[in-house]
């Protein structure tokens, strides 16, 4: 398999399978609590007035990694409740995250606090996080010990979620300059708030289908440096993208002021002169021009900005494809596991 | 035991030890992530600027009830975890809450999200949620099928919370006359929202200490009739109560219109010119003045509401009462525990 079409038909079929699961646990829920409509509109089973509909709920990339690599690795059927929590919890933070980004679309669809009020937003929310916990404990292929070892190293990635997101607000709130505006602080955020789940959901593959310590280790390391490659990649696309290819307008990262690696990298980078120019745009209170931002990007291109981030991307890449050589699978296997990469890096860039 | 007196001295006993499990499960959270030091702060265990502090925070009436029955029904050192992930969750609801609410103050301190925000306020939140899990299965003296059980319990209780502010959602949004404006409804949502995180408290006990399902159910029952009891005891002290004895302003509730059984029982009642002048009243638009509330006060001892909840809250007590005689305690901690009724009912109405 080395194609790109090749491995987005391979996640087709698992991503499906869990949206059957997904929709299965909506329609189970008491339809008189509208709270769990919400909750199945988000996820794309319901239309605003909460009628069944089937419209993209999102590519379910962390559960179907999990699905797939629970197949590979094991039994496919015992990984599905682990790779629904995963979609689950991701999904749960996507609600939240629209509150507190004060987002009103996501998906081309109306947010879920848009539609119903903030106060619904976060107690649907929480709903769907308390649904992570009743669907993990759903599944009865598992040994018990084994199911708790699961919850728990879930739930100590979830927190680190959460504590990503804490620095994220960090770096939202300082200035630029200020010494906690840092690669160190970007790192640790873009850890803890994408690479972990990621990280998370290929990990948990291999704790349910059994397989050594080391080998966990491995499919950790594959989804920590896949994740730490993509946020990376959509972080330069965000700057350099253009709305035609990814959704988003034109340098939008820049217009929000956003303290993304390129412009931590430029800014450690930067003469005295050039550093009091980026700190004059970054630290006004005055709305960014559209000529403000392309003087932001010459700032940046001055010092090779994206040469460099394309070597890190690469890097971080290369180092999830290591890791996916020490995982047990066949040459063949292996190589998909490559190919994901890849796939979901190519992704990004196309939007 | 048979003065409130004692059972508050009592209390004391357990709330302390999860006062102190409490206090170090927050120490052992990494200072620099300062979302820790919002929840240490609510929980009563760190000032607004985050140093170490102790002050009120809150009665721990759900967790210590629960591990004074973990106590007397099995061996109080398994009891600790899922003591504390009970009124990790019951804080966790109050920091969102507050948020939902709009409260500025609580305890007689500014709430997390006056103080820091309404994303800090959601996030810090979602973080505590998690903490209960993670509590929940440090846990390492009971047997893995019977964690997976409990967790499995409070997930489903704790989900009913969720319910039972949606429906409170549902009543605030809903004007008075509404169909779905009713007791039917007003108990839903209270059985929900408050009576069902006390009745797993005290249930879970008995799962921890391994008791029988039909001591089991009656733990359960005592809980929720107890839940449900207070519950009414409160809406009637938001009406009937002075600022002197409750800390809130007189006629709370019917200042803010609130949809609680007194007003529902007296609207069922009234001939349909007092309905009118109820439905006038709670149905405009303009800020009620105190002459307002008097008025709506006079409507409602009209038809004795007063009397009826006197009832009510009896009946639920003494339910709450007689389940208490299936647990199997001696007779003299069984007298405690209807004492508690008494006490805690009593509490609600000094405040």
């Amino acid at each position: 398999m080395t194609s790109s079409a090749d491995v987005r038909a391979l996640f087709a079929q698992y991503s499906e399978e869990i949206d059957e699961y997904l929709k299965q646990l909506f329609l189970s829920k008491e339809s008189s609590i509208e709270m769990y409509g919400h909750l199945a509109y988000f996820m794309g089973f319901a239309d605003e007035d909460l009628r069944p509909q089937d419209i993209y709920g999102g590519k379910r990339f962390r559960s179907s990694l999990c699905l797939l690599l629970v197949d590979w690795l094991g039994e496919r059927s015992t990984g599905i409740e682990v790779a629904t929590a995963v979609e689950l919890f991701h999904n749960f933070t996507l609600i939240h995250d629209d509150i507190v980004d004060g987002d009103t679309l996501r998906r081309g669809r109306p947010t879920v606090w848009k539609l119903w009020g903030i106060p619904h937003a976060i107690n649907s929310g929480d709903a769907q996080l308390l649904m992570v916990y009743e669907v993990l404990q759903k599944n009865d292929k598992l040994s018990a010990d084994n199911k708790i070892a699961i919850s728990q190293f879930l739930t100590k990635q979830y927190l680190k979620v959460a504590e990503g997101q804490y620095l994220d607000f960090v770096l939202t709130e300082a200035k630029l300059g200020d010494s906690v505006v840092s690669e160190e602080t970007y790192y640790k955020m873009i850890e803890c708030k994408t690479a972990d789940l990621i990280a998370a959901a290929a990990k948990v593959a291999g704790m349910v289908a059994g397989v050594s310590e080391v080998e966990q280790e491995a499919l950790f390391q594959y989804g920590l440096n896949l994740g730490i490659a993509y946020q990376i990649c959509d972080d330069v696309v965000s700057i350099w993208g253009t709305s035609d290819n990814t959704g988003k307008r034109n340098y939008s990262d820049l217009l929000e002021r956003k303290k993304t690696l390129p412009i931590l990298y430029a800014y450690e980078k930067l003469s005295r002169k050039g550093k009091e120019k980026l700190l004059g745009y970054y630290n006004s209170g005055e709305e960014l021009s559209l000529e403000d931002v392309r003087e932001i990007v010459e700032l940046l291109e001055s010092v090779n900005v994206c040469e460099e981030m394309s070597r890190l991307i690469n890097r971080y890449a290369t180092l999830a494809k290591t890791s996916a050589e020490n995982i047990s699978l066949s040459e063949s296997k292996c190589n998909t596991l490559r190919n994901i990469v890849d796939t979901l890096l190519h992704g990004v860039k196309k939007g």
